[in-house]
């Protein structure tokens, strides 16, 4: 019977050499496994997603010469993915299934996503026909990705042609909870059509997306036979059982066959991995971590710069940063003003050596003295009005900062990977230039009560105080005026955070989120909050998405915007 | 013969109740012109495009209601576009006619855009049901924006069933040369389908899309009957000329045919204003002065602040502020470092004298010392060769330009003007945080070659030297370290910018734009260091898009991109 072999791999988008240099080490590898097919992800030449790329027509021809350099050098029939160009100019996003160096037929992508953080339709026609291979009394359906999450789509075709089998090629970028909302339609596709399915995902961050790989094979009654490891590339295996020829129903798309001899050459035996139970952050934290190292290599960076405040946000943005590239590849500097109290100052030293990082102090005093000196007389004629908090002067230490900052970035050429959480970035609790500047951000999309939460799981996961205990226990303050506190312009975090999943991650709106029992007035402020900074967000750093909505490709909002939420 | 009212608005995105105001205030402008039929922009009610106010569930309830309020109050027969929802849960971009209070019928965008600027396909579902309107002899076809660009469209339909006329609500954004590529489409349109075409068309800025209004009607031989004003609000009136009943043929879509009662009354004689002709650089001016006039007002600001270097962007920025809000309303500050010179210095404060603006300076030497001072020690272990030019030092001079100008911002209220152009800023020749600061970026769609142009311009307008001629002739230098020229980093903008038009715009490849005749060194080292700087216009101010291709919702490029134009 057929083996089959997932390659999870971890492209990158454009590396289009490089890439196919990728399949063909992964050809390498699978080879003494003596696999019948082998599956790769989604768009394996080109990476996922192309974006704009795919408008290019220099983009499509790049590709198609080297997946005619490639085919030449597959000798396992292999399942690869790349955007084709018709001759009458029509763009897919095809898989071919390329067997003894050459193409023996190719499949086009027939449901294409145009939501949340996909917009396949700026760039791809649908395909309209099913494929299946037939060997022996198998036969084997090939979809790509969204094609597998709806009923109507061509794994359905397939099955009633026959196929026992569905070999899905995959980019569906992890969030938290994905692999359940996985586990859930495509059981649901298994009984359905009473088939295997084998789904192989692309494994990578890309820009905020992260790209989980959590490959898998599914039986049909919805069991998990085998699966790959989260976030890292892995080789997943897997014997068909014998299989019986089944009746062709008649299909609502037409599908192509292919008939293909498998080889009979016998196999060295495999082993299945028994599942291990994780912690519920582990997913979440992986992810984090191999967002950093990806944006961080993939773009040419050896390491990264960190303000380290002493509070927790920095503090846990660090811990991923050691994690993701190792200590040496990471340089703190702390920033205290006058109004750092000797706790903070003390949690970022005793950060950076629990970390074993660089670690410099630069205070901010001087220059903002300087600044003030300056500006004060260019202030005579203001209306106090205008800022009664002095707004103006908390900014200009944060800013201060940013030059620090990326004044050591640019000497150094290390990266400057930003600390900013979900919940401030939601409700504009940051200053643009300041403490928004980066080149990516580490816990974009994570909120402050999930911040706490990590914290204790990298100290959990590294069996002692990485990150100080201080630090984790201490009231949040931006220690930006004299004895501040978060609390102080906003709700309480654990107040707070929950009406912003509710707003922001699930779009309620303000009646069906007080319907939930949150106080009216406070959830009102949150959302003219939300709502007034999004010119901010759109000049913030990109970050790994790992909810369900992601302050990104996710949420379009206009800067321009005179809707209130009633 | 039945009269018609193209109501050519300018409505704000979100600002359900005010755009309702506004729709009523036009009605009883048009009321003494006793039109038949008013044409208002499409999505009329939200403003265009409300991007991901179209995925929140309430946005859709909010707007069912102001709809609900403003019928009755609708007396005139009248097409309003807003957002509607089936009971089914299916979102349309609806055009409603109106007459006597009541929803008359309503009709569905057939044909969705979904590239460059567009995602509607994101948002909703096709419509399938052309329109026709009927009064006596006459058939008006109604369709929305899109649908009028479509040979297969449904005008194509409502003309098969008769109608005579087609009236298109559209929200059609600005560019160069906009204007001529619709009158070819709807030129084509009027005579293949033998009907006049009454097209109004949205005006008014809205983030980076400027909307220039300039309605028009055009005769079944494609000539222009009357147009409204660009950039500005009019009711264009047009009488139809008597009319015969026209056999229906077999359309593709089925059309609604809906009959009505137009008045009898006798109509106040109208004007036809002859068209004048424009210099050709008008729109784009007109365009920019729309754009910072509405960004700033709709965004609730009354001014601007501007770092005038006394080089020619920020005069051109600070100009075109001037006749968008009045000099009362724009503050100059120059901030002069050791490299300035004399004659730079003195550029910006005449301009200031010519504008009649706020002027004041602000030297940025002792903070520059002052950082200097403390970062020094702690460059002693940087690679001299990951910043050879220095590059760090003229950093941190454009950034302590960024944070007075932001203190200012914050201290008076007013909105920092950005004076990026576009060559600088395909190329990455800019400052995050620095230079690149800022709520809106006045130039930022507009080639340095046409920042010249567009010098000259302004003094041709104002009868006037506004913008000292020596600030246009000057060898362009960002002035940050000695003797320092753009030309020593750049090629000079005459060669850049054409191959910028090539390669951003029309998204040719090297070797096409090579066979243009340009340089192939040049143009490679050109095409490398747009690709690199993605990440820096990620995080740049949205401005007003005037070419066919922005940096902004056209280009949506990866920032891990590893794709080599070859």
């Amino acid at each position: 019977m057929p083996r089959y072999v997932l390659a999870q791999i971890n492209t990158t988008v454009g590396a289009l050499e490089s890439n196919a240099e990728k399949i063909l080490a992964a050809l390498e590898d699978a080879a003494s496994l003596k696999p019948d097919l082998v599956i790769f992800p989604e768009m394996t030449l080109a990476g996922y997603p192309p974006e704009d790329l795919l408008l290019k027509p220099g983009f499509y021809r790049a590709a198609a010469d080297v997946m005619a350099e490639l085919t030449p050098k597959i000798k396992i029939p292999s399942l690869v993915g790349y955007p084709s160009r018709t001759q009458s100019g029509e763009h897919h996003n095809t898989a071919a299934l390329i067997a003894d160096g050459q193409v023996v037929t190719t499949y086009n992508k027939c449901l294409l996503p145009n939501y949340a953080v996909f917009d396949e339709k700026r760039y791809f026609k649908e395909g309209q026909t099913a494929l299946n291979i037939e060997t022996g009394a198998t036969k084997t359906g090939v979809v790509i990705c969204e094609d597998a999450w709806e009923d109507y789509g061509p794994s359905a075709d397939s099955a009633a042609a026959g196929a026992q089998v569905i070999a899905c090629l995959s980019a569906s970028p992890f969030h938290h909870g994905k692999e359940e909302s996985r586990f859930d339609t495509f059981k649901r596709l298994c009984s359905k059509n009473n088939v295997y399915f084998l789904y192989c995902n692309l494994v990578g961050g890309q820009d905020e997306l992260i790209f989980d790989g959590a490959s898998f094979v599914m039986s049909p009654t919805g069991e998990i036979l085998t699966k790959a490891k989260s976030f890292e590339e892995e080789l997943l295996v897997f014997d068909l059982p014998e299989q019986e020829k089944r009746p062709a129903k008649s299909p609502s798309r037409p599908v192509k066959n292919i008939r293909m001899q498998f080889t009979e050459e016998s196999k060295p035996a495999i082993e299945i991995k028994p599942a291990v139970e994780k912690h519920p952050l582990a997913d979440v934290y992986g992810g984090l971590v191999l967002g950093v190292r990806d944006y961080v290599r993939k773009n040419g960076f050896t390491g990264v710069i960190i303000g380290l405040s002493g509070g927790i946000d920095s503090a846990l943005t660090a811990a991923i940063a050691v994690d993701a590239l190792g200590s040496e590849n990471v340089f703190g500097v702390t920033m205290p003003s006058r109004y750092s109290s000797g706790e903070t100052k003390d949690d970022a030293r005793i950060l950076a050596e629990n970390l074993g990082i660089r670690f410099e102090t630069l205070p901010i005093e001087a220059p903002f003295a300087e600044f003030n000196k300056l500006l004060t007389p260019i202030y005579k004629d203001a209306d106090p009005k205008k800022d009664p908090e002095n707004l103006t002067d908390q900014n200009i230490q944060a800013r201060i900062r940013a030059v620090y900052l990326m004044a050591l970035s640019n000497k150094y050429g290390l990266l400057l990977l930003n600390t900013s959480n979900k919940s401030e970035s939601a409700v504009g609790y940051g200053t643009l230039y300041g403490d928004m500047a980066g080149g990516y951000a580490a816990i974009k999309d994570v909120l402050k009560t999930d911040v706490w939460k990590l914290s204790y799981y990298v100290n959990e996961l590294h069996g002692r105080e990485v990150i100080p205990v201080s630090t984790i226990v201490r009231v949040p303050s931006a220690e930006l005026r004299e004895d501040q506190e978060d609390r102080q312009s906003l709700p309480d975090y654990p107040v707070l955070d929950p009406i912003l999943e509710l707003f922001v991650e699930q779009d309620l709106t303000y009646p069906e989120i007080i319907e939930r029992g949150h106080d009216a007035e406070t959830v009102r402020k949150i959302i003219r909050m939300v709502d007034r900074s999004e010119f901010k967000r759109r000049q913030s750093v990109i970050g790994p998405r790992v909810t369900p909505k992601a302050f990104g490709k996710d949420r379009r909002l206009p800067l321009t915007n005179r809707f209130i939420q009633k």
